[in-house]
């Protein structure tokens, strides 16, 4: 048996006993490992020394050695989200829905785990120890696949999750860390169907093309966002520019950053000349449709491929439309499904954006930066959903578990 | 553009417009089906012969010739069901939850189509009609592949559905049959991710391996029951015999049948002879372990593999247990996950059971036969999901929609 099916296999072996924890000691096992992780910082900081020097002996750019990085306070934040995780509500055991049917059988739908998840993610060390507190939380067992470059991180953190587990009386298997930079153990994961239920990419659409394509288990796409702004001939061109602003670089890295603009022709002279100053002032580059680039004299033209891109960076494309019906065409053939945003006074329109645009999250004068577990207040999240079975949008425990249907009778037989 | 790829992309292009429509023109366009289905009963019944001359002629079975044959009653059965869709409650836009975060902007979580739903089934042909009609009222096109067996029958029966939407002036584009028996084309249509949302396989194992196995596509697992009836030492014997015969011989080929007896060692003397006469009664054969054989003078051995199998025959395995453990443990480690039953009058076992057993439908003292969506009373049902992911037991209208969130707003950006 390799490796990945023993850690797999392990995992499942506890599943069920996982499964049955009450929620105080799985809180107890979270605010311990928090402790932990702190008091341990020594050694984690240390193995994480190890991986931002192989990162930079690889020239691994400034960017993801800053995400690779861990400091004190980083530390700190991952330990105070393990923290926040235990103060969330358990979901496993809550009622969803009772009945009785007429023959007297009486049927509970109540809220399940999974059993067990996979995580598969990339270079933020973080995400071992946010990801294990969310599943484990939500009542199942956890592997994880960290990027290559977090290796050291990875394994030192996973070792406090584990001891923490053990200090509190849990099979420490109910985490279990691939700890191997070798690719092919990640395609191997994705074949354990007979032991995870459930697999998360979370990273670049690279990885979650590749885990999509390659998984046998069923896999929750989360993250890649190409998120529009459409500002409506009836916005007020004000809050557009606002939301814009907000949308496109209160933080450019994330999947809930607005990539695209969509403009009505009819405010095209008033909004165009106010783009092109704003836009100048923040630095963001545009690439625009031949009628906006008239009154945009910086902007490159735009390409079909343009549209279609999650820049990620400080770049807009422009697509100038005749009607709300041609904005939500183009939005609806162009996105990612992940959050788009009309601007508009118009309600007649925003009732046709929010019902006739196919994505998790739909906004009327509302920045598309909101698209997150905390802000919608849920907590923490294991990832943004864009596709469209088992959950939408930001999820959190609730959505990473399952239910079971309860019957209780006295000797029905069916007719 | 290959046949598959064109009749997907059809569905997609058509896929809004479906989203769109009224319950009430849905309604009508299952009403006029449902007419139109028996008016043209001739053109179906000669299509439906072709296949059974086919079917004779290449030696299927008898049994299988009776799930493909069609007769005027059972196309006014098919007819019948489309009504009983047409009757359920439209699941789209039904308002999931409402709240206002405290930057003022309101969160509606609403349920949506999946968008293209494909159905890949084997060789009834009522599934044609039930299929379409319980994705259509949900809002998506549906796009469906039936076994060759049933080509001719498909094909007819699709006409019929397709003329009844452009007949309430609907795009027929809304259902699409692939109508080839080349089995290529039941792979391509698992690649065609970028058009199909959801695809449902119903049928054998075999099929439903398959699919898992193949697609690209998100699958909801239907069907497949290994169903365990679990007798405790504290069961009522005569309530369990009852529900046992019930599971086991009401209807032999179905998922929700009893394949496999569970009994404590405590009963074995009490029940075991009683289980003998009636199971000989009944024409059960029974497959026993070494310690129930002893009491079961016609029982071959039991082997492994028999413990695993979904029998769909009068065929029974037993396996004795010193604990209600002891019954979870051999359960949960062969089952499909589907229905099983513990009878019992004590309420620590009965709970135990219920919390620990890993199925879609945990039955206390109910016979297993009753997980099926009319008799929990969510109407039609388009299969039993054995997964956890999105769905899990009786998949009704809901159980085939997505969610979205719409927020709205007065120009609220992100701090």
């Amino acid at each position: 048996m390799s490796i990945v099916e023993e850690l797999c296999r392990a995992a499942a072996a506890v599943k069920y006993d996982v499964q049955k924890l009450s929620t105080d000691i799985k809180n107890k096992a979270l605010y311990t490992a928090a402790d932990k992780l702190v008091e341990r910082q020594e050694g984690i900081l240390a193995a994480n020394r190890e991986d931002i020097a192989a990162g930079r002996a690889a020239g691994m750019n400034e960017g993801l050695i800053d995400r690779l990085t861990l400091t004190e306070s980083r530390i700190e934040q991952i330990a105070e989200g393990l923290r926040q995780v235990a103060q969330l509500p358990d979901p496993v055991g809550e009622l969803m829905d009772e009945f009785t049917r007429p023959n007297g059988m009486k049927i509970r739908k109540v809220r399940v785990p999974m059993g067990v998840i996979g995580v598969i993610y990339e270079s933020r060390p973080n995400v071992t120890a946010d990801a294990f507190a969310l599943c484990f939380k939500a009542g199942s067992a956890v592997i994880l696949k960290g990027g290559s470059d977090a290796i050291h991180s990875n394994i030192a953190i996973t070792d406090v999750l584990r001891d923490s587990l053990e200090e509190c009386g849990i099979c420490p298997d109910a985490v279990q860390l691939i700890a191997t930079t070798d690719r092919a153990a990640t395609r191997e994961l994705m074949t354990m169907r007979q032991y995870v239920d459930l697999l998360i990419p979370r990273g670049g659409a690279g990885l979650i093309r590749a885990v999509v394509e390659n998984s046998r288990i069923p896999v929750i796409e989360t993250g890649t966002g190409n998120c529009h702004i459409y500002v409506d001939k009836d916005a007020d061109l004000e809050m557009a520019m606002k939301i814009l602003i907000n949308a496109k670089t209160q933080r450019i890295g994330v999947c809930n950053a607005a990539e695209s603009l969509v403009v009505h022709r009819d405010v095209l002279d008033s909004f165009l000349p106010m783009l092109a100053k704003t836009m100048e002032e923040y630095n963001v580059l545009l690439r625009a449709d031949e009628d906006s680039r008239a009154l945009l004299p910086l902007a490159e033209a735009v390409t079909e491929e343009d549209f279609g891109k999650e820049y990620l960076a400080l770049m807009l494309s422009v697509k100038t439309v005749d009607s709300v019906e041609e904005a939500i065409a183009h939005i609806n053939r162009y996105h990612t499904g992940h959050s788009d945003c009309i601007v508009t006074r118009n309600q007649e329109a925003a009732e046709k954006f929010l019902s006739e645009i196919d994505s998790a999250c739909v906004y009327v004068n509302v920045s598309t930066r909101f698209t997150d577990g905390f802000e919608f207040g849920f907590g923490a999240e294991i990832g943004i959903s864009t596709q469209k079975l088992q959950a939408r949008g930001p999820m959190g425990l609730r959505e990473i578990t399952s239910y079971k249907y309860l019957i209780s009778g006295s000797g029905q037989v069916r007719g």
